[in-house]
């Protein structure tokens, strides 16, 4: 089994990667051809002939050579602060949610949390079981019940339970080059917040504040400053120690660096003032929420290439993991979402936890995140793992990526590009899923963050990618 | 050549360090004993009679430990902002500079630069050559020219140069501890400036808004604050790719985290403070002038430890290289400083290099810097090597150091202690010299910054000390 690329894209002008058979391996290498050795593991499920079926497909190399340079090119800025409201037309009773679609009746406790809260933020309802009956339509007189859509599905992205209600202020992310846009809530700070399914009165209030000082001030601020690069950013973070998903210590930081003369010279009442630059620089994971719209803008340029076997959205409703494939469009596959293994806060353990939620395996989806832990060595004592184990994971997803980017490089591997552009077809072949690193939210609604830790998706998701890819390459193949 | 630990400050309980008898190692390993394997190399110049009487000084051991856990022990904060005037009780004419003593007369480029710009903020002379004049004590009605003392002589530091002048303002830290407290004056950023012997009119306008704006608005805002943890935020910046000596980018910006919400309710005016949160966020080595005093606190906890062999000052005045040791007092051990090995600025060249210079070299002494590179890999491109060459460069360190500080983590190394407390016995057995990383300073004065890169001392510092360490020993024997 061996894959050969000579496109600079995507790697060295001549790179054989073999699996398997050690012989093969040393006579090119013998050669003077750079190998890379990967352990044979047998294919994920009966993906055979379909693999057989999407390899032949003359479409194939080109459409994800453009996937990965589109990735790659991709920029992000951050343009402007603005409610739901205004940036989506989101009217009330809507709300936009993580993952694959999903309704109430399968919603996972964080996920009900979630929208309890964002109910009685936006003030449908008065009491959390009040907000519960409405969102079930079990309430008296009820219109209906909430109108769920992903996030995803408005071209954007919201961490763990992700719920978004039009009162709610985004961060509007552009791609100067093409100049598609994205958007992701505003980051609330770790334990009892909404987005892990918390909905007590400190997580109202504090979703009130966000939307009546932070909001506004953020707003005020990228304004006055103009679009803040949040691509460089991320390049940097990734020098220092920061992999972009459950560690944004530094890119926070220099967020907060980036806004500041704008703050500072905005006139702004300097008690509030002071709030919020406590608040964002309090707030590790603050800037995550512009890493993940930055990475769907990068994954969301492979989209709708025809014949790429690219993936474009992993993400979790807490229920089920969902994929989107460049050559399949916006169809999910989906399949049951694991449940991450890792480290618990205190008062906490393994029984407490929600199966994997969150849009923020979007950061993977785009090369960085767990793909890009090498750059973290601290993220191990989060995730419950050694520093050579990060490195590792980096190596192993190399092995399913079909680029690296230039941009987002990693000092401890001599500046290598992060592995980028997952390939549905490397995945299925080699066994090897995708690693993401993720935050773990309770599983009843209304307990918050019981952890962090690593998970993978369920590998039903690329299998039945690969067997839709496949029927694409057979009709693509008699209808040419 | 071997030799056992077994405090729990210097490591393992049972561990054993082998040099070049593989067979020996390959035994002890066989019977579960902790090996570390050295290669032999040849003892530093004629050290062999002193190793000797410096090994059986029954004071030693005990004098290390003790050494080695005052160090670890040392906090460092942040605790006022104040002209060096002030205090030190500098008047006009008495400067401070970096490295052992000197005169002007064997002062190298960059320090007569420094000197020069120094005249030139305070007032004593109107131009470059009438500040020579002065200097040189060739000026008509001289009064005998300037007043030179080592900033070591007056405990602190001053990076490169290290000019200090009554007018400039400094960082005062304090040992919580100890009430021992150390200063460094505030950084300039980087090129034309006067630590790297810069003097024309921007370095001096600059300078000048550092003592008028920069310096009193620090001054507010420490106050206002209360004291910098400056130890904790060189915990961090480890975990986020800085080593504290050429590369201090997180640690800057987590200092100013620290010091926004005072800055912000200070009242301070907004376009000033914004100038200032500009200056500060804009130089990445504005924190290296925190780290270096709160190394000087360590690395002074050790000193006047009789039968301590372990290093307390490595110092640079660009023309010798000075080490003192713990057990040798302020006893200055000098050589000639060698240069330099790195990459250069554009237009810059190896010719162009100043012989090493700084007090910065502290940071190596206190077991961060050179001694933590494993920590900061993006550091390697700064200064010309690999990533595997910084880890490779840390494990180094551990050969020559009696310690670990375990509030001093390397992730990379899966959370180790940096390498703490150069033993000049072990330097001397090894012949490993320590590492330090560096900035270089253009050779003719004026110049500036002309590059950044590796250096060792002289290794005749340490041959020199360790024969002082043997006379001490000597005479201690002899009396007991």
């Amino acid at each position: 089994m061996s894959s050969v690329s000579s496109s600079a894209v995507l790697g060295p002008v001549t790179q054989v990667v073999t699996a398997g058979v050690a012989t093969f391996a040393d006579d090119l290498a013998g050669q003077g051809v750079a190998v890379t050795r990967v352990d044979w593991r047998p294919p994920l499920g009966a993906g055979e002939p379909d693999l057989a079926d999407v390899a032949v497909d003359a479409r194939r190399i080109e459409a994800n050579a453009a996937a990965v340079r589109r990735m790659i090119a991709a920029g992000a800025e951050l343009v402007d602060v603005r409610p739901a409201r205004e940036v989506l037309g989101l009217e009330t009773g809507q709300f936009l949610h993580a993952g694959p679609p999903i309704g109430w009746d399968r919603a996972s406790g964080p996920m009900r949390g979630a929208l309890i809260g964002a109910a009685l933020f936006e003030g449908i309802a008065e009491t959390p079981e009040a907000a519960q009956a409405w969102l079930s339509g079990d309430a008296a007189g009820s219109s209906g019940g909430p109108d769920l859509a992903p996030c995803h599905s408005r071209g954007g992205v919201g961490p763990m339970a992700g719920v978004v209600s039009p009162g709610m202020w985004l961060f509007e992310v552009r791609d100067p080059g093409s100049g598609r846009t994205s958007w992701c809530s505003l980051n609330e700070g770790l334990g009892k917040v909404l987005r892990y399914g918390a909905y007590g009165p400190e997580v109202i209030t504090r979703l009130r504040w966000m939307a009546g000082v932070l909001g506004p001030m953020m707003q005020r601020a990228v304004r006055r400053s103009g679009a803040v690069d949040v691509k460089a950013i991320i390049a940097q973070m990734l020098h220092m120690g920061d992999e972009g998903h459950n560690r944004n210590r530094a890119g926070t930081l220099m967020l907060l660096r980036e806004l500041l003369p704008a703050l500072i010279e905005g006139g702004e009442e300097p008690a509030a003032l002071a709030d919020v630059v406590r608040f964002v620089s309090g707030n590790d994971h603050f800037f995550l929420n512009l890493v993940m719209p930055a990475c769907k803008l990068a994954a969301g340029a492979a989209a709708g290439i025809e014949g790429s076997t690219v993936v474009t959205v992993m993400a979790r409703n807490g229920t089920d993991f969902g994929i989107q494939t460049a050559g399949t469009g916006d169809r999910w596959f989906t399949a049951p979402a694991d449940t991450p293994e890792g480290l618990f806060l205190a008062g906490y353990g393994p029984q407490d936890a929600n199966p994997d939620i969150g849009d923020s395996a979007i950061t993977e989806t785009a090369g960085v995140g767990g793909f890009a832990m090498a750059a973290a060595p601290a993220i191990a004592r989060l995730v419950g793992g050694t520093a050579a184990a990060a490195v590792e994971t980096t190596g192993r997803m190399y092995e399913i990526a079909l680029g690296e980017n230039p941009a987002f490089t990693v000092p401890a591997l001599d500046f290598r590009g992060t592995p980028t552009g997952i390939d549905v077809t490397r995945v299925v072949r080699t066994g090897i899923l995708p690693q993401i690193n993720t935050g773990m939210a309770g599983r009843v609604a209304g307990t918050g963050q019981v952890g962090a830790g690593l998970v993978t998706p369920p590998a039903q998701c690329f299998t039945q990618a690969l067997a839709a890819l496949a029927d694409n390459a057979r009709k693509a193949a008699e209808s040419s």
